[in-house]
């Protein structure tokens, strides 16, 4: 019996995104991406949204149930994730993001994120392996040594190979300074491994013979610390001059975690050199022939960014299937009386009649929507910064970039578990049971706010890093961006509600601006940094309003064009509904807990110890 | 090997809000409770957190791997369930809540909702099973017939038999009165039962060889609707004259579900009279002996409100336990640098150091005491009614109650959930492996918001009927109260801030009040629902904000007598620091949610329903 696919994605609201309101078309004008057309894009988002809803979205509940299982051979992961592996790669989808010089077709990540948004809201776990294999190739063509690109890259790119990034060690969590694992010259350019890492997302599996691990370790007599690490090249299989495999590196998967989701994909604790054989390569080369050790972060970083991003974009594919899951159940569930029209004639009315799961409804709509708006306007910076020559502009795109990094991983993965639950709860008792994807969405989502750097340690990279870049030259820009709304707003009737709240919101943000420069001059940067996790969300809640009225804006000229009750026209009434009610539902509280922050309550930080409690 | 418990209470925490705050010792001042003493109920207290912690906490992790097995003999539950159902009625434990008269303790609830906290949040799962069975003895205690009551309720209570309340159908859910299972008078005062249900907790085990079913049916000829449903006493095994079992009832467990959480309770599907033998008994007897059909929803009502709070108490076990739990991983992970005194002597401090997870400790805190004070207030004002005769006093302390059960069903189920969800955040990565409990606690809790009435319909019952109830006496009495603790904070140095924002509380909501009923009068019911939901957990958020802060002022005067760095000095600023914080980080954004409902936003019914997405 062929598995049924739940998954589902909304093509028309994601090409209204991409094109009318964050004009896809304008990054194809110049290079590097002038080899695309507004007609390629449409062609590729509709492949795509059929790989994914056809070939990746029927494996989802099966692979889950199956899991990944550790045997004496190393990692097995259930059949279905390599069938999907196998076309991945035969229908090119790798290619897509891949600069052409690597032969790649080179897209702006604009495209890409929303080509990711399906085929990871379709089975996250799956997509994670490729994801990951794929980020790791772009640090290895960034920082390695024309050899290590010429003789690893490649084939990390074509699925050949598998790649992994391997950070965490069971004492150092976020606390990546921390990791104990050693790398000693072997006096030969090579180094030999010793340690253990865990948490490593498809840090063993049997979809290729081979694993290239960029991993972080410390050479011997280097610093404590994050500076003292360094980004190492390690294969699980040695690779030969010519490009073959050698012998075993002595790289060994000791465990697979049992998680709460995301059960096909595994997450392993290696070891590395448990017999003294495992032998790493510095990324970049050795430091006297141009590589520099104790860069690892910064180059860890790289990937990091990308991977964050990553997050975000899966957080939100779950989110998007899950919502419109949940609507396509409440269209057709009937249960109970409409409040003033009665039954109708089936007895009783699709629950979406009903006014509390229309509010439910609403409010995923909106919040999906608008973490769409806040991905994309993000990543669209990015391309437009590498349609620049270096320069100022360039500079500032970039920076503009890393600012809404923290804002994207952190507050639309917390918003993919909200709406994942909100969407269980829909179904009712139903939502619970194994026969809808809802609880698997609430079971894989959960992860997200977790991984590639908690959402607290988001909170404290955009307080204590993102904000004052530069004199907070990017936070300035967001404010004037604001501003610049809240005047368009003013003059278009029917929305002076918004632009007063918009208006207020840009006061009290500024206004915890200065709170926050006044504190950390004063050294209460224990304050700023309580503040931090709700600062984040309100600042993601007011781009989000501003990008989703934005929408609505452009959602007006074009519904003037239709008619009202088409189907053109519900959809453009559908854009504009949702920014209003994220505008009237949810921007307020976002702006009282601004309000909370501004009060300066600190009895988190006074309360003794025992305070919490007393039961140990 | 012995497995760990991780289940954790704060018998401190709950001592002080029962003995101090809700002053439990004067319910044993008169009876119905005069048997009792505080000395009595400390022990009582002691006992149930040892059998908790020490007994039922090892097998929850245990019991949840194994689940439950359908087999052709019925339905398996895991070997350490049977072991704990025997445990608990041999140690009499049944008998705390149970009335005098029925051989009981009769307990006040208030104790018992405190024991069941304890009981219930160690191995959720577990406690289904007695929790339904006891609480159908209940209702065929109130309701049954002699012969009824003599034959199946002592062997309800004493753990021989078990009960359910069966009331579900594929197509009738929340719409119970879309049931289709059909009662045929058999003419000698029993019923031909026929139908399928669904959703049936604790619907078929092999804890007890007879299981005592109260099923909502409909009489051959009663009318469409609740309206025309009566409650049925079904028994699995027939059970003779004398007491004996006697041939099978033709009850067949088909199915059992395949759920998120709370995998060691069965969740059966039954059908009755498959093969034309089910055999059951109106609950109170024939209409001509006095028994009155098509009051079955009165009846399962009563149960059904025991049953929302029994919700709320086991919501606030989990919120509980993952609290503390989450609390001593912060005590002891040793992660990172303090923000302004650095690392200290073992290279990293405990993470309950960084202000982020302070912040989330203290969210968490202060939601589980607020819950833990709103159920507490909620079954006193039970107990008060329960100590005096009929009559206008007791009548409104009813109202009051019944004010309060979808406040605490409702609130505290969802703050479960978030709470499980946060505390898991504190993890970070171990958070969401099988290594520790906040996963599973995630999984169990999720159903909370939806079993015993989803939480929309708690919110409509709100809004609908209670805040109606009798000219809305008790809405009324609710505010009169927050006047009060307005005045008494006004008069108390330090608390200028905590009393404005409930001042402003009590405005804000008499405000939506006034506009429900104006909303209502113009037959504008539709906009009232959509606001249920936000406003009921602005009520519950700002009753507790009451009760914690009522609390705080108790602690202050405790705290004066004592050395503040002292264990209890500890303790009582724990508890003021509770309610600062609940009253201002979380009650704002409550008001916030209050401005929203009152400035009316209809977006949710105007979008056209294409504008939700034309995905199909």
């Amino acid at each position: 019996m062929a598995a049924v696919s739940f998954y589902k994605s909304d093509l028309k609201e994601m090409e209204f995104t991409l094109f009318e309101q964050f004009r896809l078309a304008e990054l194809f004008a110049a290079p590097p991406y002038d080899q695309f057309s507004e007609e390629d894009a449409r062609m590729i988002l509709k492949e795509a949204h059929h790989f994914a809803q056809e070939v990746i979205g029927p494996t989802m509940g099966e692979t889950d149930r199956q899991g990944c299982e550790l045997t004496p051979e190393g990692v097995k992961v259930p059949q279905a994730i390599h069938d999907l592996w196998r076309r991945f790669y035969e229908n090119g989808w790798n290619a897509l993001e891949l600069s052409e010089s690597a032969g790649g077709q080179g897209a702006p990540r604009l495209l890409g994120v929303a080509v990711t948004e399906m085929m990871s809201g379709a089975n996250t776990a799956f997509h994670m392996y490729l994801g990951l294999s794929l980020a790791a190739a772009a640090v290895l063509r960034a920082f390695g040594t024309p050899d290590q690109r010429e003789l690893y890259a490649g084939k990390m790119e074509d699925g050949t190979w598998g790649g992994t990034m391997v950070l965490t060690e069971p004492q150092a969590g976020s606390d990546v300074g921390l990791s104990l694992t050693k790398a000693t010259p072997n006096g030969n350019g090579s180094y030999l491994i010793s340690g253990s890492k865990i948490f490593i997302s498809g840090g063993d599996h049997d979809l290729t013979e081979n694993i290239v691990h960029l991993v972080l370790a410390r050479i011997e007599g280097a610093p404590k610390g994050t500076r003292g690490l360094s980004l190492f090249l390690i294969p699980k299989i040695r690779v030969n001059a010519d490009g073959s495999l050698g012998e075993s590196n002595d790289v060994t998967c000791t465990h697979i975690e049992h998680k709460l989701g995301i059960h096909a994909s595994a997450t392993a604790a290696l070891t590395f050199g448990e017999n003294g054989k495992c032998v790493g390569y510095l990324l970049g080369g050795e430091p006297t022939r141009g590589g520099t050790p104790g860069e690892g972060m910064r180059k860890m970083f790289v990937m990091m960014n990308g991977v964050r991003i990553g997050v975000a974009v899966q957080s939100l594919g779950v989110a998007s299937t899950a919502y419109l899951n949940a609507l396509a159940y409440a269209r057709t569930r009937l249960q109970g009386a409409h409040m003033t029209k009665g039954r109708g004639e089936k007895g009783a009315v699709p629950i979406i009649e009903h006014s509390d799961v229309r509010r439910m409804l609403m409010e995923m709509k909106a919040i999906v929507e608008g973490c769409r708006a806040l991905i994309f306007h993000a990543v669209r910076l990015h391309d437009r910064a590498r349609m620049l020559a270096e320069g100022e502009e360039r500079a500032a795109l970039e920076d503009d970039f890393d600012l809404y990094i923290p804002l994207a991983k952190a507050h639309v993965s917390d918003m993919a578990v909200n709406v994942a639950s909100t969407a269980l709860q829909v179904y009712g008792g139903a939502g619970y049971t194994g026969d809808y994807p809802a609880e698997q969405y609430l079971r894989d989502s959960r992860i997200f706010p977790i991984y590639e750097g908690t959402n607290g340690i988001q909170a404290m990279d955009l307080v204590g890093r993102k904000l004052s870049q530069n004199q907070g030259a990017a936070v300035g820009r967001f404010g004037k961006e604001l501003q610049q709304l809240v005047k368009t707003l003013g003059g278009r009737a029917g929305y002076e509600s918004e632009a007063a709240t918009l208006a207020a919101a840009g006061d009290k943000f500024n206004a915890v601006l200065e709170q926050f420069l006044e504190q950390s001059l004063k050294g209460g940067m224990e304050q700023v940094a309580l503040s931090a996790t709700p600062f984040l969300h309100a600042m993601a809640q007011i781009a989000i309003a501003r990008l989703l009225l934005e929408g609505a804006l452009i959602a007006e000229d074009a519904l003037a064009k239709v008619d009202e009750g088409s189907q053109d026209g519900q959809f453009y009434r559908g854009k504009i509904a949702a920014a209003r009610y994220y505008a009237r539902n949810i921007l307020p509280p976002a702006l009282s807990s601004l309000d909370v922050v501004l009060a300066g309550d600190t009895s988190a930080l006074d309360i003794p110890e025992g305070g919490f409690s007393l039961a140990y």
